[in-house]
Order: structure tokens, then C-alpha cells, then sequence
């Protein structure tokens, strides 16, 4: 038994970065109040979801890692003894910058970093301005608690991440979020694409035995383009065990300090039933690494 | 718009062949009459799963394809005018066997076959004994109604699988199953298995875009080891949608012919909106093909 308590924070977030990172860290001090182990903070969660459009004057809203807003961080998890999952815009080099997610160790110093591999571009989520796609590859991070697989948002899309991180080492899968709705979207569509956001996660958690968490903000966020609805971003923050059975799920439209409890050596009795890796046709699969097969 | 209707034959298999055949070709005769152009029947429909145990006397059910009961299928695929996927222990050689899937056109004759690529071995489901794994690759089956890609049973547990498909211009997945419950088990454990079944299935649909058939046999089926419980074969055949969603599915324990409607165009629609194939991170998908990253 290895049992750690996770807590996701799942908040809406100003446009004032102090208030919002106050609002994380007091969140996170709850969740060390409830015992957790783990603390998940949502993508991005310093401010509003800055890609609905295209606009240069936002890379200052980017930092080095390290930097404030990773030191502020890093030594709440300290005062909280508690290991951190962030997410912040790095600004690596001018005209360089990723979307990065900072595992803190309880101690404050930074465990590791993940740069988000998998960068998406459609109408109000326009990443590939803003990001260069992560170059630091599909490693899980080690922590005291474990190994941390930390991927970010559209990452959560692509099996081929999350069988990555298990097939080194990956105890968990993490994954801080910032999806929603269109608004102008009808009802049917909203539930498919909420529907299909939960199950693809569900289904990286059983392909490779292993639990999941995803941290979602919430909150209508307004486009700056007046014939944009903006996005609504819908929640659900939740938590997969290694059958992919939902162990914890917070609602639509409410900020929420949602704690679950994972038995991080489930695992090898999972796997024992579901034998998937042994059986992978590795002689099989080059053709993963082609674009298409034309 | 390029719309089809697909026939899901869920059925449980006494030990005469021959009646077992029947009722499958009576129900393609039903499925045609509903106007059905594909339908698909489940894995080793000819008889009850025989792989509960280790016993060469067993070998005897295999045919070689072509061979009497492809001749059968293909006979009545041609009568009914539909596209058919069945299901086949084939014997290729002396001590050489597949678990194969064998694709009718509407004219009988065979639009190609797949051979289990991904074979599985766990207590009741002995097929390493008994299939040598596939040997064809993850290659879609081109017929009249499109590129059907068909895998088997284990295979649904592989996203990989789904994806080579999907990279080879597979329409839609299908898969022919044979899975159910171990009786001793608790109810709990029974709802995890099966909503882990078809959530990781749904998620193929979801990381490819593409719709997906999956059908599985019903009925309690002994074991010839007397310790052993049998196998509760669960049923839940079903039909899901570009983005994963349900729209039509069987019970748990009822023969069912189901009968869905899918549009081979939703794809295009779908993958515009959801375009995870343009952001494959095929640089860095090297440790895909090893077995795992120590």
C-alpha cells in the first residue's frame, strides 16, 4: 500500500496574477489542512487563458523558470509540505517560451519540469503563437511521493503521451487543463466533447494500469475579438484510478478544492489481471512514427 | 453524407457448429431485411470459446480460410448482399494457427482477412496456447463501403492498434470480441471491467476520430476445469461515434440483433475540429517500439 491524498484545485481566475496565485496557495494550504500529499494547480492558473487570441504584448506575462512566480510557489509547497504540480508560461530565451508545468518537491526546490510536447491551434485556443513545442520529451519527474507523469491539456488527447510516461516509470499520470465550451455550441456538442474529454483520460489511466488526475479551470473567460463567445471553461476536475474508474469528480461551474486518495501500488495488481504491456507488438509499430500512412 | 447501417450480432454459442452458424446467417438474413450494409459478428462465433482451456484435441475446430465455414459466410454474404465481418479459427499449417478475422464482400467473396495481432494469455483465456500472433500488420480491409478496420478482441486494449489503423485510412474500427465476467467476482469489480471495456474503446473512437463497432457474445459458458467458474460473457455490444459517443448498444445477458446508422463522412467534420493527427509528436515517439524504458 502506498496511499497518497490528492487535492486538485479548480478555480476561475482574474485578471490580477497576485490575487490568483493567493487564491492557489490558500487553496493549497487547505488541502495540506485536509492531509494531502499532492497538490495539482490547473494549466496556466496565474491568470485568464491568455490564447484566445493572438496578441503579442502577452508575452510579458511570461517568466524564467526559475523565476517570482516559481519561487512564490515553490516555497508555499515548503510552508505546506505538500509536493506541487504548477503550470506557468516560461519564457526561456526572447522569442523563445513554453507551457510549462514545475513539479515542487516539499522542501520548495523544483523536482522537475515538463514542457508541454503537444501544442494545439484552433479558433480561441492559439497555442502554436505562443508555445514552442516542449523539447524536454515524455519523463516522468521523481518525487518523495513518486513518479509524477505530468503532461498538460492537449497532451490528455494523445494515447501515445500517456503510454510514454508509463513505459518510463510513470506511477501516475497528471494533467493540469484549461478546456471549455464554446457557448454558441448546442447542448449535444457540449456533452460529446465533455464526455469525450473524461473517457480518452479514463482510457489513458486503463491501457497502462496506472491513476490519473486532471485539473480544469472554470469560468466564462470573454474573447477579445467581440464576435467571439469566449470560452466556458467546464470543470469537471477529476480523478481516474487504474481501471479508469472515477474515484473523485468536481462539478461544471464551481471553483473546488477536490481531494481523492490513490493507492499508488494498485498498480501491480492491476496489471497482473491486464497484462497490456506485456503483450505490445513492438516488432508491430513503427508505422507510430509516421505521419500517415499514404 | 456517406451513411450505413451496421448490424451487430450478439449471440451465445452452444456446441453444434452447425446451429451456431445458422442462427448467425438467420440473423444476417434479419439484418439485410432491416436494410443493413455491414454487418459483423462476434470473435469465434462457430462455437463456445474454447480457449478456457489448454487442449490440443481443440485444433480439430480449426479450418483453413478459405475453407467450409468461410464458404458458408461468404455464400450467405452474397445472399444477403451485405459486407461481412466474421470471425475464424484458422489453421494455416500443421501446428500453425490464427485467430482471424475474415472480411466478405457483398458478392462472397473475400475482401481481405486480419490475423490477431495482440494475443492474449490470463487464467480462462488461454489463446497463446492456441494462436500464433498475426502476422499481417494493422492493415485496413477495402471494401464497397469503405476501409474497415478490423482488429480482435485483445486488440481493443491497445490504442496503438486504433492508431496504426486510423494511420492506414481505416474508416471505421470494428471488433469482433468474446469477453466477459468471472462469476466469483465482486459486483464491483465486475462494473469496473465492464465500463473499462467500453471506455477504452470510445476512446479510440475519440483519439482517431472515427466510429466504431464492437461486438461481443452473451451467455454463462463452463469451464472444463471443474475449479474454475466459467466465463460470464457480458454482452454490451456496441456502436460508438466519431467523438466517442454511444448510439446504440446491446444488454448484458439478451441476444440482440443491433442495428445502428453511421455516417463515414462525420470524420472529416470531427478531425477539423479536433485535429489530433496534425500535432503527432512523431519526433519523439521513438520509445514507442521498445517494451519499456529502463
Amino acid at each position: 500500500m502506498k496511499k497518497i491524498t490528492v487535492a486538485l484545485v479548480q478555480q476561475s481566475c482574474s485578471g490580477d496574477k497576485k490575487s490568483n496565485l493567493s487564491k492557489s496557495i490558500e487553496n493549497m494550504r487547505k488541502a495540506a489542512d485536509h492531509g494531502a500529499h499532492l497538490v495539482v494547480l490547473q494549466e496556466l492558473h496565474s491568470g485568464p487563458y491568455f490564447c484566445q487570441s493572438e496578441d503579442p504584448d502577452q508575452f510579458d506575462l511570461a517568466e524564467p523558470v526559475p523565476g517570482p512566480s516559481s519561487e512564490l510557489l515553490g516555497s508555499a509547497a515548503r510552508d505546506c509540505n505538500i509536493v506541487l504540480v504548477a503550470s506557468l508560461f516560461e519564457r526561456r530565451a526572447a522569442g523563445l517560451y513554453h507551457n510549462t508545468a514545475v513539479v515542487f518537491e516539499k522542501d520548495g526546490s523544483i523536482a522537475g519540469t515538463y514542457r508541454k510536447m503537444h501544442i494545439p491551434d484552433d479558433p480561441a485556443y492559439y497555442e502554436k503563437f505562443y508555445f514552442t513545442p516542449g523539447d524536454l520529451g515524455f519523463k516522468p519527474v521523481s518525487t518523495s511521493l513518486g513518479r509524477l507523469g505530468v503532461l498538460v491539456c492537449w497532451d490528455q488527447w494523445y494515447p501515445e503521451a500517456a503510454r510514454l510516461m508509463s513505459l518510463a516509470g510513470a506511477e501516475v499520470l497528471v494533467y493540469p487543463t484549461a478546456i471549455g465550451w464554446d457557448p454558441a455550441d448546442t447542448a449535444e456538442e457540449k456533452s460529446r466533447q465533455l464526455q469525450a474529454w473524461i473517457t480518452i483520460q479514463r482510457a489513458h489511466s486503463i491501457a497502462n494500469g496506472i491513476p490519473l488526475v486532471s485539473v480544469n479551470r472554470v469560468g466564462l473567460e470573454k474573447s477579445p475579438d467581440e464576435k467571439c463567445h469566449g470560452i466556458q471553461f467546464w470543470g469537471n476536475s477529476f480523478v481516474a484510478g487504474c481501471q479508469g474508474e472515477i474515484l473523485a469528480q468536481a462539478g461544471n461551474d464551481t471553483e473546488e478544492l477536490l481531494l481523492a486518495e490513490i493507492d499508488l501500488c494498485r498498480s501491480e495488481t492491476v496489471r497482473r489481471i491486464w497484462p497490456f504491456l506485456r503483450d505490445r507488438r513492438i516488432d508491430a509499430y513503427d508505422d507510430l512514427l509516421k505521419r500517415y500512412r499514404d
